[in-house]
């Protein structure tokens, strides 16, 4: 049964919709959307639909991007055009340009090679890399996806597709994270800090 | 500085908005937006402004109804028109509704009196019900605000209010919650449990 009057069930019912947002936070959310100003509620629609139809993948990188060609990090002729960073989401690129360091490209695979969720190569933006490396003007290709199972397979599954293409193709290390405990640190994260021990 | 293009950082401001979403939630649902259908996106923008625009205050009851004139309960022939139960919200109303008991009419204050936020009887739908009561038809009006100090003297405020006009002013009962235990009821609710015990 319905209690509320129909637009705002339905409000409710797309609220409901989100990840994350159960059917309570749903109703609390929809009520806010009611006090809200006129101007604001239309504010708020506007830029769901403006996003949508805004925000596309840059044609070289498939990072997200607003407009047509390539993205501003593509475009840029300060950026080291030689070397690429692979990641599995837009928000991996944020990680690496808040650091401020790495002065490279980047390739957005949006998602990893997941068999449990149906997500397999041809799922991802694979294709689009293997087509920036057959160009030539790469020297190396530096695998950045999350160190789990996934984002570990996802990588070997890129480093043997690429190699014949005689690309430099690396991973990020593995290690203690800065500031951390050994105490607290994992037995597989302590053997490959183990491993990966560099003279000083 | 912003990594995302301007609409993705424009909806991500938008959704942090929104009571309970903070900034990283924000972003989530900012993503998933992205991740929708057009027409997806297009339906949840839709359900905003339409909720915005369509949902309105019953003229007699303040509850919130869709459409002109009064809203289904106000206009219901099979209901009690001379018991009035008042209460804060929308949602308490639907609390009532669920029990399916009741089947007296309803005024919604949207709010409490309540200083520490600047909501003073004004602000509230008190004229309204009034107005109501001066009409004569209205023999009892109960008062179910929330049992907490607000609610309490909200309640206190209307009841002083009213009593002038010969009307039955009643108040929720309090007592143990059904399916309650002593030992975790609080002293006051014990207290008033006490008080209002009846003969059996």
């Amino acid at each position: 049964m319905q209690y509320f009057p129909p637009a705002l069930e339905k409000l409710t019912e797309q609220f409901a919709k989100l990840p994350g947002i159960g059917s309570k936070s749903a109703q609390r959310l929809a009520f806010y959307v009611l006090s809200m100003q006129d101007s604001e509620a239309e504010d708020f629609a506007n830029a769901i639909v403006t996003a949508k139809r805004a925000v596309t993948c840059c044609p070289v990188c498939q990072n997200l991007t607003q407009g047509d060609g390539p993205c501003g990090i593509c475009a840029s002729p300060k950026r080291d055009h030689t070397v690429v960073c692979v990641v599995a989401e837009p928000k991996d690129v944020v990680a690496f340009e808040r650091m401020r360091e790495y002065n490279g490209l980047y390739h957005v695979l949006h998602g990893v090679i997941s068999p449990m969720n149906h997500v397999g190569p041809d799922d991802l933006k694979i294709r689009e890399l293997v087509q920036r490396v057959t160009q030539g003007t790469l020297q190396e290709v530096i695998m950045a996806t999350n160190p789990d199972t996934e984002g570990e397979a996802t990588a070997m599954y890129l480093s043997r597709l690429l190699k014949p293409f005689g690309v430099k193709i690396t991973r990020l290390a593995y290690g203690i994270p800065v500031g951390g405990h050994l105490e607290y640190a994992d037995d597989a994260t302590l053997m490959r800090a183990l491993e990966g021990r560099r003279e000083m």
